[in-house]
């Protein structure tokens, strides 16, 4: 008899089945024993009033994988219409020692720590476990739409010979006994991969030493990145982000309903074009000095509540942010050159998205580093190649944890990956 | 005008139209010069006659970005049977320098080493950029097929606390002070998150200190890895890895077939049911003592030939390898506990794919561990896991490098591979 999972018990009312999953939990009444097995697609209810198989659910502790063989029968008060009767319980394995907190409630009481400490378990929790089936629907959908517009997927190095992006907050490693670090970004490589393939995306880790312990950094977290050629300027790339965050809700809001709906969540509406305001305008909006050189976190709430109020938008682009801000690859304003062709876009108030148009022309590579009086040689493989004609492009980078955590309003990122690293954790 | 892509200029016959891409090659004869454009659909042929505009393109070196507006003229000898007339050409940024190899030949004449230094420029050879398509089209075939089988998309921690699988050939960091090692593979994650979601898939960079300087041997690789529950044993992995095999190589000819048709590659086969032979069978078929605790790579090529020559087969089943050489979280025959139930897959008498069921009780963890002498401390997280309750499961894991060089004919994994790292490099 082919296993079938709880999603699929209202379509078999009448027949015996069999199902498999873990013991999430069990009512021991007088006269009937309740046991609800969860598995992938749910939680299913099985009656038990044979004392031979309540004698044996009674040894099983939570958490024991079992399969039930039994008659599908409705019941209108059951989940979903249906429980099982009469049923067979065999465990596929040793009892399980019971978990270190309660699986069948519904949120879990343990800490955040506790949780993460006991990570294996703690994502056993449904709340848990359909964040990362809104992850995996977000980047399914992050590939499909890039997809469909001539993107490649691209794989590239993780462990890189100098420590380029920012210079600080870089993990060292021992490479053969040369001094190597782990990539920050696969920033340089999209771009090198523009002159090969126009459209490039890739999904994949970056590494940050990250000092800092808050809710919203992690030393790994899971990039989605694209980069595109022959574009015009910064705002082809604002049309393709656009498009891609609307597929990937859209994705979202297919792949992961009920994931969405156990967490209270819904995907919020892309409008078809996202309003947008220059940098020096949404220091205006927010109330902030006309020579403040970045947004602090109060001017992007303001300018959310400004979005919202305006525009009905829970997006909105800010875009022109001071070159000085922006790393050295940027493209400037080629009318307003201490202004760039970056942009950041925020949802609700909070920075989602980086992105903006960058320097093509070898010669402004060499300019730009010696502005900052950066030397060009941690930089001389990927400088050098725009000797060898690289077209006007552009790209955006969106953390997935971020993401993920802002669309089912989790407080910290961690809530939303599966094993997080950060300052202090480096297990399970 | 919206740029077109040369794939499109048969469909435009007698239109103007604006092409944009690198100067692949200029073929300057007295009366006439021939402009090829590459841009990431093939190329484009630009007739120039005018004397200003020929100035032009003899101005500019082999790899400038141009874009160039003309019209589309049937010519049965030209390329595609069309080729653009009446041209403008712009240059899109300074001229570039010539490359250091010529990359309009059939083939690159650089030797691989030469390459790999120049791989921004090199990875722009049409049949180094088609090797990345047919690797991403494999991907994509990978998640689509796995996907329909409710297989959800994790990603694991590529940094963590002990260097478990195999001991030797990591990759040591300092991770804020502390120890900590590059992921070998997400083995024992995405068992843990089989307790989870049942069934689980990744797609993500492992990394091996390889000592072998070979052409199969990479320290960053992509790793194709799955695993799911509730099977009965390896079979029912296998039945997976035969329909993600056959859904992968479907995807790769639908969504790179130029690419392979311009490598002279071709799909092969996958038969409905793959021919599997125990580990004691393969030894006699390969002629081999039956005491050989391993099948060297003269076995592997001899029981491809058997496999081509009985079954019509491409692709050869090996099972039941002995547990002395498989990894301690194999699970054993429970008929015959010196063999395991794992398997390697073969292509064409070469090891493709390894995988195979795993323990699922905690007891023959602790028990897998003692017999090889092992502490079970660095494995502590993993291990206790299972006290929580683990479903029968197995899975298996692909490289994606050695497969694709395998179906398009590479000698080396270099050859498909964007940006290598091995023993000797880490740059560019």
């Amino acid at each position: 008899m082919q296993r079938i999972l709880s999603a699929q018990l209202p379509a078999h009312v009448g027949a015996t089945v069999r199902i498999a999953g873990w013991t999430h939990r069990r009512r021991l009444l007088k006269s009937v024993a309740f046991l609800i097995v969860r598995d992938a697609a749910g939680t299913a209810q099985v009656v038990v009033t044979d004392p031979a198989v309540r004698a044996a659910v009674e040894a099983l502790a939570e958490e024991t994988v079992v399969e039930v063989v039994g008659t599908v029968t409705a019941n209108p008060t059951a989940p979903a219409g249906v429980e099982l009767t009469d049923p067979t319980v065999r465990p596929l394995g040793p009892p399980a020692v019971p978990p270190p907190f309660d699986l069948f409630r519904p949120t879990l009481s343990a800490t955040l720590p506790t949780q993460l400490d006991h990570a294996p378990v703690a994502l056993r929790h449904p709340r848990r476990s359909a964040a990362l089936r809104v992850a995996a629907a977000a980047v399914a959908g992050f590939r499909a739409t890039l997809d469909a517009r001539g993107f490649v997927e691209v794989h590239t190095p993780k462990i890189v010979g100098s420590s380029t992006e920012s210079g600080a907050n870089v993990f060292a490693l021992d490479y053969f006994g040369r001094p190597a670090y782990l990539a920050q970004s696969p920033q340089f490589y999209k771009q090198l991969l523009v002159g090969v393939l126009e459209r490039v995306y890739e999904v994949g880790p970056v590494f940050r030493a990250e000092p800092h312990d808050t809710a919203r950094h992690l030393a790994q977290y899971t990039s989605l990145d694209a980069e595109l050629g022959f574009v015009t300027d910064h705002r082809d790339v604002m049309t393709v982000l656009r498009d891609t965050l609307a597929g990937l809700l859209d994705t979202v809001a297919d792949r992961a309903g009920p994931a969405l709906t156990l967490l209270d969540a819904a995907v919020p509406p892309v409008p078809a074009e996202i309003p947008a305001v220059h940098f020096t305008e949404a220091l205006a909006i927010a109330g902030a000095p006309a020579d403040e050189p970045d947004l602090a976190p109060a001017h992007e709430r303001a300018l959310g509540e400004w979005a919202r109020r305006e525009h009905g938008s829970d997006f909105l682009f800010v875009t022109g942010y001071p070159m000085a801000k922006r790393p050295f690859y940027t493209h400037p304003d080629p009318a307003r050159p201490a202004y760039s062709n970056g942009f950041d876009l925020l949802f609700r108030g909070v920075e989602l998205v980086t992105g903006g148009q960058r320097l093509h022309r070898h010669a402004d590579y060499l300019a730009a580093l010696a502005e900052r009086g950066e030397p060009v040689e941690p930089y001389a493989d990927y400088v050098d190649a725009f000797r060898h004609g690289m077209p006007p492009h552009g790209g955006f980078a969106i953390g997935l944890e971020r993401l993920v955590a802002r669309l089912v309003g989790a407080a910290n990122v961690r809530e939303v990956t599966a094993f997080p690293r950060d300052l202090h954790r480096l297990t399970p």
